[in-house]
């Protein structure tokens, strides 16, 4: 296959709770199979996205067990020895050491399973970039996404000095901005024995489950006495030789309903529907109706979604705070 | 019965459209259906609150041909024949011919059955002092309720001139509360000739309805013919000879589900709940969950209501123009 590189393989961390885009996605069908992007669900595409640059057996997936079955069913093309579901919820670096452990030798890249590429061309232009600086090793490269606008929801990467910062506050991120920094879009490139390397110098907890064959028997007490700690912080932050490769290929993290602002079509008065919704002088408002229709009367820039389970009226400004509504 | 007075009857209109409490109330379970306020129908409480005047015989029922049997249902102890069904909607001047004509000879009261009233007692005193004014005829006698605010879904009446005005706007309304006007709440009492003598003398395509029996086999023929026009337009607009006994007995016309303000708890932020509702950082809304859990996030001062069928989220300062939801 042209562009293929056998020797480059990807991680796909799948293990999204459900929760910023209830009640369309919930615990059972979190984010990564939501559909309403296109036909594909964000799972899939964030495979097929890769097709080109490695093969369906390239690909493993850490997921939660949970999901194991949906995330097979959803990927039928993958053997299912790929997907492997971690038996409890640990953040990314555990996540990542599993990832890292199952995909054997070679170079891999690690990425998210929900979010949106416009140009995947692009996008695969980009990560052959990253694993031709990775494959010298001792690199971990990460791709840093051109920024839109100051968003807080982030973290970023400096390109100049590789320095890796936190979701910023709205000043830092207008700095951020200014400066030239790039969104930490959670792709990281590098070879199994730089990932392991870095696991052995700054998360030594982690060093057992990154140097294992990644069977999932051991997994539960094996993750039993693991911290919860993201990558980000456990590992890039603090790991010296990170290099940076900028990409700008239309990527989104479809964080919220706000979203649905960029992929879908709006009426008139700004407002996106889908499924039956009747709307009446009511403006910028997001109407997704799964079950009974809905009517809106004289409301603006509301997120109304409704299933056969639930209603959720929120706020769009305020759909950020979504992980208030679980805390009930 | 103490009080009661057997030429006394009523006239009950029970023929809404269930278009302001949708979808709560639905054309099939119109507004006087809803036991939302206390645990009788309003249609019912209508009824209830003149026992002590009137009999259940004398009690006679206008509502809409499809309603019939629903309403003969929630009023068991009314006569089947006294509880008529309009062949085609034709407004309040019609109804109320028809139901004078059912009701035969003595004083008859017209009443609304979608109101509130909470001082039952009160409002049958006042009833009686009507009653009082009309036996000796030819008044057409009605009771004006004392405002609580410069309504201007109300029409109004004058106590001293007996002029009828109609619903007026905001300034209007401020003016006809300074000078002592009072709500016309669409209760009218006179003798049963003394309203046929009215509409011989100002509703003439009216008379040949009042002054039959009622018999519904005919009624068709008749009411295509019919023009629509309210009671308060066709007739006490231009009837000469009206007398005012005002009422203070807490009546409210349940008008839209702003009324839920006044007839339901709040909880700490000014929030009324009925039915699984999650509420979080929300003010001053009105959540009825007939259906799934509702979870409000962030809004403010909206109407959330939903059924198995419909979802209706209205800005609760526009709840008075439901009807343009009808219109699409």
């Amino acid at each position: 296959m042209a562009g293929s590189s056998t020797d480059f393989k990807a991680v796909i961390l799948a293990g999204g709770s459900g929760e910023r885009f209830w009640p369309l996605s919930t615990p059972e069908r979190p984010k990564q199979f939501l559909r309403v992007f296109g036909g594909e669900s964000l799972l899939r595409q964030s495979v097929t996205r890769l097709l080109g640059l490695v093969r369906f057996e390239d690909v493993f997936v850490v997921t939660s067990k949970a999901l194991v079955s949906a995330t097979r069913k959803e990927l039928p093309e993958i053997p299912p020895g790929n997907i492997v579901g971690e038996p409890m919820r640990r953040d990314t670096a555990a996540a990542v050491a599993l990832g890292v452990a199952m995909a054997g030798k070679g170079v891999i890249g690690v990425f998210s399973s929900d979010q949106m590429v416009r140009d995947a061309k692009g996008f695969r232009e980009t990560v052959k970039k990253a694993v031709a600086k990775a494959k010298s090793g001792p690199k971990i490269v990460t791709i840093g996404i051109k920024p839109t606008f100051a968003s807080t929801g982030f973290g970023y990467v400096d390109p100049v000095t590789k320095r890796f910062a936190e979701k910023p506050d709205r000043k830092k991120a207008s700095e951020y901005l200014k400066k030239g920094y790039l969104w930490n879009a959670g792709m990281f490139i590098a070879t199994q024995s730089t990932f392991r390397r870095a696991f052995v110098a700054h998360a030594t907890e982690l060093t057992a489950l990154s140097e294992s064959n990644g069977a999932p028997e051991r997994l539960k007490a094996v993750y039993e006495a693991l911290p919860k700690i993201s990558f980000d912080y456990a590992i890039m932050e603090k790991y010296g030789d990170v290099d940076v490769v900028p990409g700008d290929f239309g990527w989104d993290d479809v964080g919220s309903f706000a979203a649905f602002d960029t992929y879908f079509p709006h009426d008139r008065a700004g407002n996106v529907r889908e499924g039956p919704c009747t709307v009446v002088e009511s403006k910028g408002n997001i109407c997704v109706a799964r079950s009974a229709r809905i009517s809106l009367l004289g409301v603006d820039n509301l997120v109304v979604v409704t299933t056969p389970d639930a209603v959720l009226v929120a706020s769009k400004d305020r759909i950020s705070e979504m992980k208030k509504l679980f805390a009930k």
